[in-house]
């Protein structure tokens, strides 16, 4: 039996990787009386007087949306809301088992920018935050950002910001590893859509200075043609020496190539036009930029990817399941960039010095130290 | 402590009385890569292929979605889509309890019809039936009549169709109670709000002939001023002597009244006025239209309320669990008027010749085979 057909087999065993469980008996009339009518009344009216009473009253505490549209699914891409569940179901799994919050998987079937707005804003009141997963760019960074200036509860688009995070800890310590120092590197990302406009941002805050970003033309530099909202806006801060061409040129004399688009498209000669001890992350999924043996033989000093079969996986369940449960505890109204950078540094800090290595610059995705972690970091910045 | 206080004491012990439960185990790397990435992409694309295998694949062929907008709350009106999410949790638990369904309480932050329905529209495809809960009326109709039309999961409006199936339920034990026939029987309905229109649309389509509809101004009759367009509809089907009059006026020579509005509305004088052996649904909560007692003493053969403090309570809860059940068992596209009829004859059957009194014509809300009578009776018209 292929892995695919045992996913499937499963999946029909499963019927849904999520079940609604009560936590309020209903087994005599006096229950009933007392989690629904009337009892149920008056929890209602208190709300009702005060808002902020829905978190000592309901699920909302303690329960987020996973919310896609289906327009950028996994690698599959748009194929639509219904045809999207089992990987939301997927995510909620996720963030029960690994942070302990609840979570509602929603497939909306529309991919219209202000509908969805509209919608997400709607069911707003009924959770205590919004997990948007595998919306195409760049209709995510739009969506993210309406959503983030009107609503009350955190809004985290986990492709973009999850992957940020997880990529900023794995650079954190691949520096540790290679005496590189932030301020002098040269970064070269790969893709300019949710991740790689979010990673690029993350490393500007953290503190690097020269980013340059390719998309599918090349160079992103501001004599490119054509550029989007967010390529306008990201040209005014990368690519400060103003170069341009192709990701070979990105790529020589860079200190750290993250790619998070297209697979087979760094060779070994592109590697070796690096500076002394390149730092790789080649997450493109299932089949990276390069190969990590390849990348080694080109002298790469730490090689990161999105699989689990190799060493250093970018995984982003080290990420979303403690950031909402440190913003759940906290009651954080929004994931800030500082809340992001803290996350980053916290899981890069459970490797220890000893356990340090080009093999491992990342936490075990099961370590059980990490969502507590995260959450740690995140609680930090909510006063 | 006052039963409000303990109410509130156990809301705020719960935190929200559902979780969501993963089914899915994730303790080992093979187990994510199954139920998460890689693996999840095999249903993905199955389901992208062909829709129908969501129900395969996903918690859609055992879950429903409880919405409401908050606009007509258990007896306390237009408290907002926050302030109703402890009714919707509440209702959630009773569906996995008493029907073995999943069910995520959903509370939308608009009262706008036509953004209600394109709401609830994209939300449709996460889920396997739609249970829309206090809304107020007369949007409640056109909301479920616009989204029966189009989606191909069932609707159902539980305070108008819930409640109808219960009265029907009660009413044809209580016409074996008094050997009352249904072709000769008048009925007057108080109330055109969700429940009185539905009761009054279920008990025609059942046999009754003769049902005078009243509201707040009295008889709904050809001479009515200023009607909505649901009650120009029913002044169509009802009041076939085109009497006109107070709630008095209909009540006098009835055989049947059905209270579902105005608390003290009925008096012994009205309930003396009707026909040998009446039968009373009084449903006003918590204060009826005419206390048992009261109309008992006025010679009324069999009576019913809403509260579980006196006999014959009318409570959904013997019904849209088992709706839904049904429903969900046998893919039904819609829950028809059929469906209705037989679900209130499958409950009225569960009271054997035996057990039947004045003081028992529905059997009790914790009796276990009432979920399975009427999932047997919808799986009986899906073909």
């Amino acid at each position: 039996m292929t892995h695919d057909e045992l996913a499937l087999d499963l999946h029909e065993k499963w019927q849904g990787k999520l079940d609604t469980t009560p936590k309020a008996p209903v087994n005599t009339m006096e229950d009933l009386a007392l989690a629904y009518t009337p009892g149920v009344a008056a929890p209602c009216l208190k709300i009702a007087e005060n808002p902020e009473l829905a978190y000592k009253y309901t699920m909302k505490s303690n329960t987020i949306a996973v919310i896609s549209d289906g327009s950028a699914v996994l690698g599959l891409g748009n194929i639509g809301a219904l045809a999207a569940m089992p990987v939301m179901e997927g995510k909620c799994v996720l963030f029960k088992e690994f942070g302990g919050v609840n979570a509602v998987p929603i497939c909306l079937d529309t991919q219209d920018t202000d509908e969805l707005v509209r919608i997400i804003t709607a069911l707003a009141p009924s959770y205590g935050g919004i997990n948007l997963e595998d919306i195409s760019a760049p209709r995510c960074f739009e969506i993210e950002e309406r959503l983030k200036a009107t609503l009350p509860i955190p809004v985290f688009h986990d492709d973009q910001h999850g992957t940020a995070v997880i990529v900023l800890a794995g650079i954190i310590n691949a520096l540790k590893l290679t005496g590189k120092k932030v301020e002098e590197c040269r970064i070269a990302v790969n893709g300019s859509g949710a991740a790689g406009i979010a990673i690029s941002k993350l490393l500007l805050d953290y503190g690097f200075k020269d980013i340059v970003i390719c998309d599918s033309s090349g160079i992103i530099s501001p004599k490119s043609k054509r550029l989007n909202k967010i390529k306008e806006e990201m040209i005014k801060i990368t690519n400060p020496r103003g170069i341009e061409g192709t990701l070979a040129d990105a790529m020589k004399d860079a200190d750290i190539f993250i790619g998070v688009s297209a697979p087979g498209s760094v060779t070994k000669d592109m590697v070796r036009s690096m500076r002394k001890d390149p730092i790789i992350f080649a997450m493109a999924n299932p089949v990276p930029e390069i190969m990590p043996d390849e990348a080694r033989q080109a002298g790469a000093a730490v090689i990161g990817t999105g699989r689990s079969d190799f060493p250093n996986q970018v995984n982003n369940v080290l990420c979303f399941p403690g950031i909402f449960k440190g913003a759940l505890e906290s009651r954080a109204p929004q994931i800030t960039q500082d809340m992001k950078l803290a996350s980053a540094k916290a899981i890069a800090s459970l490797v220890s010095d000893d356990e340090l290595s080009s093999d491992m610059i990342l936490p075990a995705a099961f370590d059980p130290r990490v969502a507590d972690a995260v959450s740690a970091a995140v609680r930090e910045y909510v006063s």
